[in-house]
Parts: C-alpha cells; structure tokens; sequence
C-alpha cells in the first residue's frame, strides 16, 4: 500500500485513547495524524502517558482545532454524552470519515431505553439510527459497510460473545441468565475518584452498581435480537485488584442441552474466528491469558444443579473491550486485514 | 482469672495456624504452651513467620512430643486427612481437652458424603458423631457444651451467615441458589502451587475448582438442615489477587418476599450479634471492611430479574474464616467472654 | 480507671485520622469524644470508612464547632499549613489540652528551614518554639513532659531510629548518607492525585520528589542534633505498589566501625524499648513484619565496598510512621503504659 | 525474505523462555522450530503456559531429543550451571548455530570469579573464552560476529547502560558506586519458592541477597572493563510487589562533574539508540513507562549532597532484561534489522 490510513484519536488522555494510540501507532497501514484531548491541548502525548517517549506524535489539541478534512478515521474515546454532538461535528464537516466510537452514546438502539439509563434524551438521534453496534464477530458484514461504528461495552463484548450463539440456537432460558462480572479498575477510566485509588481498591474487592450498571440494558438488547423478544438479566460487576482484564461467569438455565452441547454450539461459531477462542472441556479461562491483547477466551462448565450450566468468557477491557475492538472494526471499515496490527498475545507474567 | 488457659497450636507453620497464634498471643486469658509443625520441628516460630519476631513464644515441636496433659485447648490447623488420627490421639491421651478444628475432617457428618469428597472413609466416625459444627452464630449452644468443635470452611461461614436465616424462613427457593465465590490468596494455604505465585496471581482473576469444591457438599448440608432437605447448590470460586478476603455473591429465587424482607430477616437475626451485621439498604460490602477482623458484613439487593435478590457477604477468610471463629469457639467451651481477644477493627486501608 | 480520658481526632476522613481512630476506639482508657473532618461535616465515620461500621462513633463536624473544654487530648491528622492556625485556637480554649499532631508543621525547629522548605513563614512560632519533637525513643522525658508533640514523619521516625545511635556514637559519617527510601501508597494519603491510582500505581515502581522531599530536613535536622551540627544527606524515596509499609535502606560510611559494631550499638540502644527490635545477624527486614503494627525493625549489614556498611529500617507508615506513634506519645503525656493499645501484631500474610 | 530462520528455545517452560517464545512468535522472520522443557516433555505449551491458546507451537520434548542439524539460532533459558554442559553438546551437534544464553554461564569472563560466585569451576572454559558479553549497546560489533552470546542479567544490563558511558569518560568515582536495585518478583523464576507466593511477596517489600547477589560481579567486570581496572560496588537488590520491572537507583561520587554533565553524556551515548532513552531534565523514570517492552529509560538527578548524583535506570526484566535482548542479539547474529520483533510499546496501565 503506497500511502498510510490517516486518523485521529479523540480523548486521547483517557486510558482507551491510549491503548488506542498504543496500538494504532505501530499498525503498519495507519499514521496518528491527530490527538485531541481539551483539558491538556499543547502537551505532548508524554506529558500524559510517559509511557509513550518512544514515539515520535502530534501535540494533544482540542477536538475543535482538528482539520478533519484529510482524515479517514477517528476513534473517539470520550465521556459519554459528549460524543453524539462531536460526532455530529465531525461528519458534517468531512462526511467520509469512518467514525470508531468507543463511548456508549451509540450502541442503545431504542432512544426510550437510552434516555431512561443516561437521564437524557439522545441528541444525534439520526446518526443513531445509522450506527452500526460494533460487535465485529456478530456485525461483521454491516461494520464493513459501516461509517459510524459503535464499538460496544467492555462487559457486553464478554457477555455476547458468550450467550449470543447458545441464546439464538435456543439452547439456554433468556429469561434466567445471570452475570456476575469482574473488572479491573481499568474499566473506571482515568478520572481522579476515591475508590480506584491505590490504597483503597488494592488488597479488596467490591460489587459496585448492582443492578444498575449501564451495560446491563446493551446486554439485554442484544441477547433480545439473539431471541427475538425482550429479555431482563442479572448484571452484577465487581470492581477486582487488577489494572487490567475482565472474566464474566454466567450462569445459565439450560433448554434441554448440557454443557457439552453449549461447547460445541460456540466452538462451532467461533470456528473462524482468529480472535475468540473457545477452551477445551476442562480448560479454565483466566483474564492472565488475555492481558494486553484482542482475543477472547470462553470455556463451558456443567452446573452441580441439574439442568444448569456455566459459562466464563474473558478479555481485555481496553483491548477487545475497548480500543482493540475499534481498531478491528477500522480494519474493517478501512479494507485492512481484519487482524491487523491486533496479534501481539498476552503479556503473561 | 488466676490462671490463663493452656493452648497448644497444631500446623502452627500454616496460614491458619499462624493467625491463631496472632489471636492468641494478645488473648488475655490464654497462655500458648505449645506450637507444632513437624516438618520444622526444632525451629522458632520467628524462623517461619518473621512476622513474629516480638513474641516469645514456645518452640515448634512435633506434634507427637508435646505433652497433652496440662493444655486446656488445642487448635488444629493440620491438613485435611491428618486430623482425624492426631484428634483421635490428643482426646485419648486427655479426653477432657477441648479440640477447635480448623480443617475440614469433622464438617461434614454424613460419612458417605465424607468419603465422595475426600476420597476414603473416615478414619473416626465415632469423634465425627460427637463434633458439632462451629458456625457460633448458628450453634452457639451446641459448641458451648462441645468437646470437638469442627469449625467451618471460610466459604461455608460467608455464605450460610448469608443464607440460612432466609432459607429457614421459607423466603428462597432452595433448589435454585447461585454462589459467585471470591476468595484471596492465603484461602489456598502455605503450600507450594504453581497457581499462587505471585507472578501467577497477581493481576488476574481465575475461576477454580467449578462445581468440585469441597465446601459446596459443606453448604449443601447446612442449607439442608435450614430447610429439612436434601439441597443441592451452585458454588463456583474464584482466585482474586489479594491476600486476604472473600466475598460471596449469592443469587436467589424469592418465594413472594422482597429483598427488602430479606434485609430484614437478616438483621433479625443478628440483631445480637457482636460479629455480624447487617448493612443497612444501599450500602455495599466489601472485603476491605473486614480484613483482618472477626467481622461479617451482609448485603441485600433487589434483582433486575423480577422475583430474584443478590446477597452479598463478606469475611476474612483467616479470621472469621478460620482462626478467628475457632478462637470464638474456644471462648465459648473455656467459658470466656465471646468476644474476647477478637475486637480488632478491619485494616484499612 | 473510674473515667477515661476524653479526645477528638482532627482530620478524620484522612488515612492518619482514620488509623488513629481504629487503634483510640481500642484504646482501654480512651473515649473518642469528637471526629471532625470539614468537607464532611454532618456524615457518620461509616460513610466516608465504611470499615467502621461496628463502632458507634461521634458524627464528623467540623473543626471550629468542637467544645474543647472537656477534652484531654486533640490528634491533628490536618494538612500541612492549617495546623498552626488550629493548634493555636484549640489552645487558647483549652491550654490544658495536649496536642498530638500528626502534620509536618511543628517539626522543624528553625524558622528559616519551615519557610524554604513549605514556602512560607511559620504562623505560630511561639507554640514552635513550645512544640517538642515526638519521636518517642528519643525524646520520652520530653515528649512525657509536653503540650504540644510534633510527632514526626514517618521517613524520619524509620531513618533516624537507624541512624540516630550510631551518628551520635560517631561510628559513621554524617556527611556520606544516602537514604533510599520504599514507601507504600498510603503515604500520599487520600487526596485525589492521578499517580495513586490503582492503574497508574499499581504493577510499578516510580522514583519521586528526588532531592527534594520534606521529610529531608527533618532528617538532617536530627542527625545534626546527634552530631552536633549541620549535615546534608540524599534521600531519594520511591513509591512502591502496596498500601502501607515503608523501607530504608541507609548507606553510611565508617569510622573506624564494622557492620556488627553498628548492629550492637543499636541493640544496646533499643534493648529495653517495646516496639523497636534490632534484628538478629543475618535477619532481614521486611515491612510485612510490621504491617499494621507499630513495631520497627532494624537490621544491618557489611557492604562489598570495604568501610560501608548499610542499615535496613522499616515500619508501618499509618502506626509507628503516624497515628501509632502519635497513640505512644498520648500514652506519655496522659500517663498511660506506653504500650497501651498498640500491642497488634503485624497482619500477615 | 524467502525462508524463516529457524530456531529452538531451550527452558521454554520457565518465564524467560516463556517470553522469547511470546516474542518469537510475532517475529516476521523466525520459526520455532523445538521447544524443550525437560521436565514437561510431552505436553503442550498451553498446557504449561495457558496465555499460548492462540498459537500452533511445536510441542515440548526433552534437550536431548532435539535434531540440531536445521537450526539458525538456538535460545537458553536454562538454570545456571546445566548451560555450560548443553551449550557444548549443541555446538558440537551443529558448529554453525548461534546460541543466545540467557543463562549466567558465559557470563564472566573470569575463571576464578565463576569459580568464587557459582560454587564450582566452569565447565566450559573454551567457550566461556568465545563467548561475547551480550549487552547489545555495548558489544554490537563483536556480538555481530558472534556464535556463543551470553545475554546479561537484568540487574546488569539496567545498572551497567546507566554507569559505563559516565564511568568511562571519567565522569565518576568508581570505587564509591551504589546501586540500589529494585526488582519485580518474575526475576526470581517461576520455581515454587515461599518468599514468591502471592500471599508472602504480596503488599510488601524486602531487601535480599544484600552483598551476595550474582549480578554485582558481572556488574563490576563490565564497570572494571570501562575503567580498565578492578572496581567493587554496592549493589543492594529488593523485592517488589509487581509482576515486571527492575529499576536501579545509582547513587555515583562526581568527578568534577554536574548532573547535567552526566545526562548529556549519556544522551550522547544513546542518540542513536533504538532502545535507549535518557530522559530530559526533570523527567523521572518508572517502571510502568517498559513493562513489556524492550526499552531502557535513563534519568540523572542532582544529590542534595555536594559533589554527587543520581542515576535512575528501568527496563522490563523479561524483555531488555533477558528474553526480548536474547532477540535483539538474534537479530544481529542472524543479519536481521536490530529492532524487528521488538517495537512493541509499554503495556500501561
């Protein structure tokens, strides 16, 4: 290829525009032609995350000085309720750009369903309607044709990835699923809030937004298209002493299969997948194996109660959670080789 | 009191018997004749827990040398399979000590369950008859006349606390009880595993031992007694990286109560109880309240599945867990107050 | 005791207050009359410590609504620079009141080291001149004596309990120390700052405030009393992944000396002190050994390089670095056994 | 390039081995041919290092059974003291391979100073005559030209890419360095050690090997080398509670020089480093800013001291510290550009 994707990364300064800065920068087909981030605008990139001194990148700016005219794509790793606007911005000033939104402003499809968790009505509502949910493995076809992709949650892509096969096929109950999530403290972002400090999410562990979590109502839309109905599910995340990583333990009811059946049913999915990968019986997923990289690992377990089994699915919430599903979804939309710059394997121990 | 009580620690180069050593040596009432390991026999406690380098106490010795004649009480922190044979052997050589089991050989009093789960018969089945249970809050009668008391696992403590009022109270279904278990480290002992270097543990999560754990058969049979059945249970663990803590998830069906009765037949309870509260609507548990305490904090949260609750409890797998609740026990059979030398505030941070 | 000394704690939603509040509210003679912390005025100690949830404890209000009149002694766990006004005010209504501050504001002596090092003049300098430098093992007739105790920081109290005895026996060189100092991330305290947080702090090991930390002249300040003059030293201190604990490893030069002189003099020096144990050749310290405790433990060894030798000190930043020491001086000053409520052994694992 | 090189790794069920194989793995250019890890012959790596789910790797045989004949490059990862003995029967298999130990067996020039360190005489002492040091920056030419490589230590390559330039140029004192070296716990291996597990090295921090480590020798040939004489240093190593990462704190006695001087010097030596960074004035290295990468972060801090400085060094012990230089070696032996396989960026956070 003869000239490089040119793209800019919107909040820049958060952990997910950094580990998509982290990637995007040795992507041999992409050239970081923008960093924005409002609050820091005129530091350099090393100022923020030291980690990045090797790296010869633009100075952060605000996301209103950036001329996107030249551009091809833009990840947008900012705050939720933000993005619809910039978003807006963005397109009308170039668009065919290919937006990679990492935000949740785009992946609830029903505008009542949003404005009930997010305490506002949506304000892009056209561009809703466009987007595309960015789950590559479920969307794969209509993210290729895609020009805004909302890349999805951190727990919903280890939930789906999970349920989605076995709920569709109508192997488990939609109606008695229950998700008890473990998170790094990654998953609370950069902001300065007392309990991601060291000293107190450290050496502890903790539930936290028990049956209100925002990524509970993207999981039960679209284990509702799995179904074709409406379905409500336990979510129940707990904040875990690791930067890194995130394991979700289902716990499901089963429609006459085994555990062996739901094995297969997702061995049998995934069989092309170059990230997602299925263990065999008796193999444990750990986050240990997926740290720092885009794959997912999924095992199924029996239950000691009949008629019951259970499903673990792990990833990296920046990676495969995050930036590394974006950066799928912009090979994609961009005519890369989907995996791409996205290889690197865990960084265990 | 003229005199202190005469204690002996067996397995005293173990987690849990190092705890009972850290309880005991500040215990105003209790004089620590003699500790065991006998594989270090010979050694001073300091040599193997540096941490107790300000003590004076007794050297370890094997077990077999130590003269049983004087002692009031002895704890066993031994390994599973072994207590059977040296319990045996101590009550012979002094029928009138009173034994505070830390292991698993005496929990469970059904032999034929016994001998599924450890895999051979039981080696005293008479001793096994005689030991009561030492859950204190559900057996303080019992444990308070007992010459054997066969303290529970960690789990089995944080989630019957949790469960068994409201199983006893017809208010969950039985049969559909869910237990998300997370524990730290130190619950996997002093011994050498590859799975709990730290370079291993640390910054990750792994699931373990699903739907094999030895305090699912534990939990089954006190849920069992709550409800006059025969129960069996989801119990699914997983390995946090921290020392020390546990916290169980436990997802239940309601029979027509609400979480909010829940709450309250739990604070009911242990409205009395020095050890156990209840946390009041909203607050959330977590390990870092109870580290290093005798402390049990319980939670009750409505589902999003309409006609389920979560609740959420929370211990110190070495104190509540282990040595803490023997040490309760031996205050209980050596007629001192209960909670006597077990005051100590979570540390935190 | 027919009553128990009555105190409030200064500052209370901050890492120090809380620990002096866990080790007062076990304190035999001590009842906690008044918490104040002034963003928080108006919530219970459980809501911004949730681990105090078993002890029923004064609201938080705010420093200037305290009566003081019926108080025996005040802890100030107060950022630097507001203690002076408040020390001041709380005196003047109750000058019988003895002060335990835990701030760095009354510790240096000379009013010109104050203002070059915290930027401004000292706003009390009378009660300076008063105030008597906290460290217990050096100065109890004091201390035992005094109003107002500065009890000092906990570098200081690890450094110079290491290097005071052999300074003043003139066995080293005071003009050829290199303290490099560990401390776990507590010692930030609970302030928001991005650089403790658990994913920027966790996983990593950073250098900070090299040359420039002001526990430095604190340092100096002392060693010169030792030596009888001015001395400069390095100290380079690091922050280290865990909560509490902190380490020096202190390079010193010889006169004359041997690493075994060195560990002799310190064992004569500390041979009847309860918390400070000088650890046997060849022993190592390590802050495991006094987590959550207020002992220190000292060791020393020969260096490669012939005429060096270096000096292992560590404590619990939180007990014996603050709040723990700050309980021993109370003891002193309200004539308690100085050991009273500070007998916990470290909590390991 | 038409063919891949071929090569083995030897010790691949060790953290070391474990990490060429993650970095070999993504190499465009190379194969893995055979993995050996004696004591696990038969199984899969996944089976020993789960995190390789995704890959198709040879399975492990025994040293012994591998055909040396087609091999490019072979990579040690062998405890010290078997290498020697290996390392001859595979250049006598095969005279034309390139071994890359990272191993210490080839690492001392001097017969009798491996002798007094290990314990025993070498076993190979014309080969320990061919082998070339291989500390990239260093020895690039000779190492260019070389079959035998023996990759340094950790603790070295950190300590000696921050002292050789200034001690060469005459910058500092060499008889008056100390090196205080901080390490994460996978330098220890992955061999089952108490002080290693999670619940011991967890939250805590010792001091180890203090004046008997085995890099400090290797450290003194190579500032010996640079000075032309024989030096001994203080070199101190620590355990930290983090997984990757070593930083050397070096305190140095100027020679004349300023702290400026020494920055400059470096950055000189460095300019046209791929992997090595000096810092800018001010910027304070950490681990968090390599972990995972093959890059070294160099900083130079004035002393509060007269006459003296401090050099703060960091890398990732697995990568520049041992497996990721062993590739950089390889690329060099094999004709490949320097940095191929090794760009990746720090995992952070």
């Amino acid at each position: 290829m003869a000239t490089k994707a040119k793209i800019a990364i919107l909040g820049a300064s958060g952990y997910t525009g950094a580990d998509a800065v982290r990637l995007a920068a040795r992507h041999p087909h992409v050239e970081i032609t923008a960093l924005t981030a409002n609050t820091h605008a005129g530091k350099s990139m090393a100022d923020v995350f030291p980690h990045f001194f090797m790296l010869d990148l633009p100075k952060l700016v605000t996301w209103e000085s950036v001329d996107w005219s030249g551009l091809d794509a833009v990840f947008c790793g900012l705050p939720h309720g933000t993005t619809q606007e910039i978003t807006a911005a963005v397109l009308k000033a170039n668009p065919k750009i290919k937006i990679l939104d990492m935000s949740a402003d785009f992946r609830l499809r029903d505008g009542a369903t949003y404005a009930e968790w997010y305490g506002h009505e949506h304000q892009a509502p056209e561009l809703q309607k466009e987007a595309v949910y960015g789950l590559t493995e479920l969307y794969r076809d209509d993210i290729t044709k895609a020009r805004l992709v909302a890349c999805p949650g951190c727990y919903p892509t280890a939930t789906l990835l999970a349920l989605v096969p076995v709920a569709k096929a109508g192997l488990i109950h939609a109606d008695d699923i229950i998700v008890d999530a473990k998170s790094g403290v990654t998953g609370a972002g950069r902001g300065l809030k007392q309990n991601t400090l060291f000293s107190e999410a450290g050496e502890g562990l903790s539930p936290y937004s028990i049956g209100k979590h925002r990524h509970a109502p993207e999981i039960e839309q679209e284990i509702g298209v799995a179904v074709g109905g409406k379905v409500t599910i336990n979510f129940t995340p707990h904040l875990i002493p690791m930067a890194r990583g995130e394991l979700c333990t289902s716990y499901v009811k089963l429609n006459g299969a085994t555990a062996d059946d739901l094995r297969q049913a997702l061995a049998d999915a995934y069989k092309d997948e170059p990230f997602v990968h299925v263990a065999p019986k008796g193999v444990v997923p750990q986050t240990q194996n997926v740290r720092g990289s885009n794959y997912v690992q999924i095992g199924v377990f029996p239950d000691r109660i009949p008629g019951r089994a259970i499903i673990i699915s792990t990833l990296d919430n920046l990676v495969k959670g995050s930036a590394g599903q974006a950066l799928q979804n912009m090979n994609l939309v961009l005519g890369f080789p989907e995996t791409m710059g996205l290889e690197q394997i865990a960084l265990f121990p």
